[in-house]
């Protein structure tokens, strides 16, 4: 058995998400069909390192197979996009050491939320962008993210019908940048809670349009209640932009290396 | 009656052109439809600027209707984004004096066409690029580009179907950019023949690759002959950004003024 990488990217518009389900369509059933010819027909599970819900987009998912198959990489990338529609990418494949998994040695996800605050909603945006054009206080929304950076526990911020019980995440980036009609949210750290960043970007959202004080996102913490956060902003604003390993050196440690 | 004038943008991937045909849905239609219970029903012309093809984009398409409605502008703009699908948005609306039409008085349009050079092509711009992997010589395309800047005939440059027999135009900016795995073509002139843009876009394609030598293209213009250039681009590549009119100052008319 060999173990391969791959890089994927996806519009997750057309889709119920990346995992499969009875009622509908699947990033990962789509993927594990488009694999399944390179090994006779046997279905290999492609594990991803990130289940992301309907309607939310990957630039940067990584996913893992266990194989049989002795094509070389790049034969494994092209023969899959042959088969996979336009809306979903194999960007690269490339050969893993035994053993890698690629959700359950995840050390880090970045994701970005994109929110338009345009009077109009451009066209070319409609499936990547909340439509949220109330004007918006930013200095706030700053100062309510700088509140929730560290090891914390986001029970609050879990969607109500997850299940996981240890629900303490270390969030190690949340900023803002401000763009042309466009706020981004970008959202780093070691593990999400389910719809964690969507509910950070809708309680965000609300104490930029005053709804909240950017304070009272300490109270919400505290209070391990999703009842306390705001709303969940809408899926198709979130996307996966990349998955860290373990194994690989991210640009501090690669700093710290060199000292 | 009253002119009013329309900034619309539009993802042109579902749509048969802006041109109302038998065969499919147009923009130009279902911008009418969505205009028509504004006035009782009664069905206005809705004049573009440009006629895209299928699968053409508009991020600055401007169209005028003469109307008997008094609502105000703002009003028409919400009303009509209220009943027109999401791919079609009609970004704002101002009064226009008598007699203005969007593409009788157009003075200048821009159109941009975006090529995709990476390995594969990224979903989310699937429908916005063309997919021309192979590496291109930008230098030797630069220096092609600008033999077609100017008054020229530009009948090798045209559609076969097309019936237009008046085929010079003037180009006044043809330039291209060079993005991380994306160049982008920009096309700036007066008026332009039936497929002229895509034209151009193919043949400078194939000078990048090696296929023709930049100085050819003075020779393409001579022939007068569609078949002495080089493939039609596909159409989704193309977005048309913007049209100026002659009642408009442009950045370097209004340079003048001041001096």
């Amino acid at each position: 058995m060999r173990t391969l990488k791959l890089a994927i990217a996806y519009d997750g518009t057309a889709y119920v998400g990346w995992q499969r389900q009875a009622n509908g369509v699947s990033v990962q059933q789509l993927l594990e069909e488009a694999f399944a010819p390179l090994e006779n027909g046997t279905l290999r599970t492609v594990a991803g390192a990130s289940r992301t819900d309907a309607g939310v987009h990957a630039l940067g998912q990584v996913a893992s197979i266990e194989t049989e198959t002795d094509l070389p990489p790049i034969a494994v990338c092209r023969a899959m996009n042959v088969r996979l529609p336009a809306d979903i990418r194999v960007m690269s494949v490339e050969e893993a050491p035994p053993g890698f998994h690629a959700r359950f040695t995840a050390a880090m996800k970045v994701y970005r939320y994109r929110i338009s605050t345009r009077p109009v909603l451009p066209p070319f945006e409609r499936n990547f962008m909340w439509h949220a054009p109330e004007p918006k206080n930013i200095a706030a929304m700053r100062e309510a993210a700088a509140l929730l950076v560290g090891r914390l526990d986001f029970a609050s911020f879990q969607g109500r019908n997850a299940t996981v019980r240890e629900t303490v995440r270390t969030i190690t980036r949340l900023e803002l940048l401000e763009l042309e009609g466009e706020i981004q949210l970008w959202c780093e750290g070691d593990g999400f809670l389910r719809h964690m960043v969507r509910i950070i970007a809708g309680t965000l959202a609300e104490v930029g349009t005053g709804l909240r004080t950017a304070a009272s996102m300490r109270d919400i913490v505290n209070a391990r209640d999703r009842a306390a956060a705001g709303t969940t902003a809408p899926p198709h604003g979130l996307t996966l932009m990349s998955v860290r390993y373990e194994s690989e050196q991210g640009p501090r440690a690669e700093g710290k290396r060199q000292k």
